[in-house]
């Protein structure tokens, strides 16, 4: 527990403080202690229950942000966005193996993909599309890097269904026109961004650690794993106008 | 308006009314006076604009309900109906003209089905899910009819798109779950199905005679045009155990 809380604390920073220290401890790998995401082997029923529970938050932000969408354009241009996660969740289902019924792979996720649902919901609109945008891009770069562990056709066929298509761009350009049409948004936005990526990456870290923190892997060992995707997280509100 | 007005009135009875005075008038064939659904010539970018907008309240429907779901069983079954009339509007975006985009084609028809939206929302997941259930089944069945009226290769291709994917038999499946659970709910659900086919059948309505109602079929002409889809409806009722 008591690396947990070192792991919470040190989500806390902002996102630029921990690329810094994530690019930092080069040394460590010298020593052979590095830890990468590819090198852990989940467990295909695992893997994909952990992902499904999380696709499921995605799916009903996705659902949300539909339906509170402040122009008829907006909706109309969101629907794509759930069209493809709810195509990515269906997918991603039929890749269980045969005899694990999707709900029974979900079950030991669920109630805190449904905190984390709480967590990263938004307070309006724009909050959520940018939570849609912020979380679903680190998930699946989390996940693409995860499932590197996995065995080779299961890892394949993953890493297609993750990479097939995807809502970003589109979910980015609502995000410059609304930012660009209220500039006063964007620090807001900035500091959701923030509050996003430092609880997105917790989730990362109960996906490989499990709640009881029983895991091979310390979260030291761990950090530089999560450089790679924090860059691109960077990048991704950088095109935005924002400060990650 | 005083037409439309003697509609709504004839839409006020209840279904089993409705579909006896649509079976009755069957000398009015004789007299060449009956009005076929698929006699109607639509353009097909106000075909497609009115069901894409009614598409779009289905869709939040669905998102809702996905939402709202009491049990993670039922939201995991329901994520298959989201992704199926998701992917039905982008189908049919992919069907307009070339030069007519889809917020333009739905402009028309967005205030009319959002006052539908409001009128089938329900007030709770259970009607949320008959509403989905029984205004998709009314509405393909209806624009299934009305489309037939296109030419001749539009009416092929959105009748591939209308019959391609159904989320009917898992929203019954859905249904008859919580009606075994909860026998009491039967009666409710029994008398919110039967505004539902009221209200949904005032949509068909205006979608053919506009709300201006200035179009060349005269509402009494229309009535034996409803006479399928209402027996459908009926039958769908039936095999959720409810009085339609």
């Amino acid at each position: 527990m008591a690396r947990l809380v070192a792991v919470v604390r040190w989500f806390d920073r902002t996102p630029r403080e921990v690329t810094r220290s994530l690019l930092r401890p080069r040394k460590v790998v010298a020593e052979g202690d590095r830890v990468l995401l590819q090198d852990l082997e989940p467990r295909l029923d695992q893997y994909l229950g952990q992902l499904l529970a999380l696709q499921l938050v995605v799916l009903q932000q996705a659902g949300q942000a539909v339906a509170e969408a402040p122009t008829l354009a907006a909706k109309a241009n969101l629907v794509e966005a759930l069209r493809i996660v709810s195509t990515r969740y269906r997918d991603l289902v039929e890749l269980l193996p045969r005899d694990v019924e999707p709900l029974v792979a979900m079950e030991p996720f669920y109630a805190s993909s449904e905190r984390f649902a709480k967590e990263v919901a938004g307070a309006d609109w724009y909050e959520q599309v940018l939570s849609l945008h912020v979380t679903t891009g680190l998930l699946t770069d989390f996940f693409a890097a995860y499932g590197g562990g996995l065995h080779d056709d299961d890892r394949d066929a993953v890493l297609r269904v993750l990479t097939r298509e995807t809502g970003q761009p589109l979910l980015a350009r609502e995000l410059q026109r609304a930012i660009q049409q209220n500039p006063r948004l964007a620090s807001r936005m900035a500091l959701w961004g923030r509050r996003l990526v430092g609880d997105t990456l917790l989730q990362m870290y109960l996906a490989v650690h499990g709640p009881e923190d029983a895991s091979p892997a310390p979260a030291q060992r761990l950090e530089p794993a999560f450089n790679d995707i924090v860059a691109a997280h960077t990048r991704r509100m950088d095109a935005l106008g924002l400060t990650a």
